[in-house]
């Protein structure tokens, strides 16, 4: 009989409290979809500020509007983080353009890759199309000297998730410009990591090596990459391209940050997404969506009068695009500071519509995680497995190896339509699947913050 | 040790045949994704096409285009069934206006709801707003005679599925010119049925009784709304509009099919979507994508040598916008015909991203079908519910009470942002959201066939 009272009782409690949170997730996503200000806040980060590239004035700007805006929404604490930032700017000439034999002539939708240095004057050269970086890397010093190296790697469209797609070609946008410089190439351009065929180029970040001389790096539009590589069926085809990018001295930038004090422990659940973005468009999805849902995500939590057990920290991160220097300073000096960590979320995935969440951790951990599900599949979030949380986030995890990470899944299939282009702009993001997914946010910060 | 034996048998059986399904399904979402027809045959019906309601000359060419393709793809039928429809034209006039007591003047967004009558040339009357059809029902016959009633009822935007707003909604466009007339008003303008607040008017079928007073109806942009609302809390406003809408007498149309003839027994699977479109934008979502899901779904099935058990029949049917005369007939037709059909899968929920499938039938079939879900998972439908299968399908139920329909459940939340409007246009469908719907027809299609 006792068994049995214990055990109603336990079932009871568990009944009320899954109850309960049911409730307060529906709460959630009324305040999201009915009084939502996360729509209203990326027009604002987008039309108001724009791109906002590290070290940029815009970028600069980004973090006062920041500031001001999580300040106006009264949170326990809004502070900056001052931290280094690389400086790179695209400059004023950006044209390329191919010939062919008969002497047709197109202009090329070309972007340079974040970091690449300038050419000097109108370069030209012969093109050279490899596929991968693995064909280049089989080619000889005599095929490839002089010449500008053309990758025309595409993204395989099998795959269900388009990151996987994006995996798999960003060695050629990394590193191409190391191994094609290693042959003597002269440049380097890629076929844009993108989903569609289309005129969008797409920039992003590429490296160089100390011992390996620069070239100039760009990518070409998918579109274009396809007349480039039926050109070259036919015969020989010249690549003229003028870029003045450069890289400037790194500056003094900072993260964003607001907290709700915890008043059970000190213990910390950060969340965020990144409040730089590439020097074209206007950054929407990548990530002013994050940004959105993040502070949404927080000020709805606020709002419903949540009191956290734990102190819930929002970071709008610094420099995830070309240097990360915002999550990695942050992880640092929250371990210098001493600062207990239990999770971290992000939200990098663009605004389209969130299926569920990524995670990192052991097995425990992920099934902990996994426990959410019932209570989040009325609100379409079924996808909760092992993954990745985010590059902000990510360098948590060698100071505080025991968190679990977190990742928000969001539908991928539109992302590379956008993604480090002109056409990632406000427009293009849907009011209600922006605000469910500054709902999934806070209902998991919500679960987290009540189960860890 | 027999017992062991025999289990292990049938267990090894489950489980090769669940891996030579996961095999198929995977081969499907390639074929789609890689090679797939989608996305360039609903740019021919939207644009060699356009809209098309029935009984027009668009309507009668989509007739000839789906034949003419079904036939390019070399099914081992193809048929057309000749039905009656009803044939309803906009005409060429169609405005109106709102005036307050400053005179100010503002132009609206307007259309004729599908099956209205005209005005008899410019009409005016005084404003009066109701909320919903109770509200209206509770006014009195001197507050409404001779005036226009605006309906003015929003959509619930806390609900995750908007077609639950939808649904909450219908009957302001279906019952309102019959409860408005009651009360002797000289019209009816409703609230558009949308979710964002925006430019679009949105039209869609409505109802009138014999033995009530017809009178002209239309829908206003939620914009629109929203201004004459707030017109109206400051003061008096007259509306003036003319509509030379007509409808015209019934003409023959059809409905187009093809089928895989089953090679175990004459029982049928139907599925598919409706040809017929309102008169507005291209019917790109609404139901083009259908169109396109369903012969792609049949086209890949074919491409990839599955050999049917059941016959697959693909319908393109016709007038499921007002009067559903397609769907309706082909249900009398195949009962009277004394055919067996076993299950009936529809898609008309727009060519955005497909999350599952809805189910009807008893608890048993329920289960059934949820029992593919592990093997649908990687593709990321998820959403296997009791529900509604669709319109053009459901009168089926009424000579088939046994058999399982489906509706492909699709994310709802752009849907009614293009439902009925100038809006809904191809360049608003994403290719790869469309063709991952296509492959979850197929798969459906097949894990049916191979299981009933």
């Amino acid at each position: 009989m006792k068994l049995l009272l214990q055990f109603l009782f336990v079932f009871s409690i568990t009944l009320v409290s899954a109850s309960e949170d049911s409730l307060f997730i529906r709460k959630i996503h009324t305040e999201a979809l009915v009084k939502g200000e996360a729509y209203e806040n990326l027009r604002s980060l987008c039309k108001d500020i724009g791109a906002r590239i590290s070290g940029s004035a815009e970028a600069e700007m980004a973090v006062y509007w920041g500031k001001d805006l999580l300040e106006s929404y009264g949170f326990d604490k809004v502070y900056l983080q001052e931290i280094k930032v690389p400086h790179w700017e695209r400059g004023t000439t950006e044209a390329a353009w191919i010939i062919n034999a008969d002497n047709e002539i197109i202009k090329l939708d070309i972007l340079a890759l974040g970091g690449s240095i300038a050419t000097d004057g109108l370069i030209d050269g012969d093109v050279i199309e490899v596929m991968n970086l693995k064909d280049l890397q089989s080619k000889t010093k005599a095929e490839i000297e002089g010449k500008i190296v053309f990758i025309n790697k595409p993204f395989d469209q099998s795959h269900i998730q388009t990151f996987k797609a994006y995996g798999a070609c960003y060695p050629i946008r990394g590193y191409g410009a190391i191994e094609a410089s290693k042959l003597g190439a002269k440049a380097v351009v890629i076929r844009s990591l993108a989903t569609p065929t289309d005129e969008h180029a797409h920039t992003g970040t590429m490296s160089y090596k100390d011992e390996v001389k620069k070239i100039p790096a760009a990518a070409i539009s998918t579109l274009n990459a396809d007349k480039l590589s039926s050109w070259l069926k036919d015969g020989k085809v010249i690549l003229k391209m003028e870029m003045d990018c450069e890289q400037m001295a790194d500056v003094t930038s900072y993260n964003v940050i607001a907290e709700m004090t915890g008043h059970k422990d000190e213990s910390i659940i950060t969340f965020g997404g990144h409040l730089d973005s590439w020097d074209v468009g206007e950054g929407a999805h990548d990530d002013g969506a994050g940004i959105a849902h993040s502070i949404e995500a927080l000020r709805i939590l606020k709002e419903l009068g949540y009191k956290p057990n734990h102190t819930l920290r929002l970071v709008l991160f610094m420099n995830e695009e070309n240097g990360n220097m915002g999550g990695k300073s942050y992880a640092k000096e929250s371990f210098d500071k001493g600062e207990k960590h239990i999770c971290a979320l992000e939200t990098d995935r663009g605004g389209f519509l969130p299926i569920g969440f990524d995670i990192v951790g052991d097995a425990k951990q992920v099934d902990f995680v996994k426990s959410f599900k019932p209570l989040l599949y009325d609100f379409q979030l079924f996808k909760f497995q092992a993954g990745y949380g985010g590059v902000d986030i990510n360098p948590l995890r060698e100071y505080y190896p025991e968190m679990i990470q977190l990742g928000m899944s969001i539908s991928s299939q539109r992302y590379f339509n956008y993604h480090h282009t002109e056409a990632d702009v406000f427009e293009t993001v849907n009011k209600r699947e922006l605000e469910l997914g500054s709902a999934a946010m806070a209902s998991l910060i919500y679960l987290m913050d009540k189960n860890l």
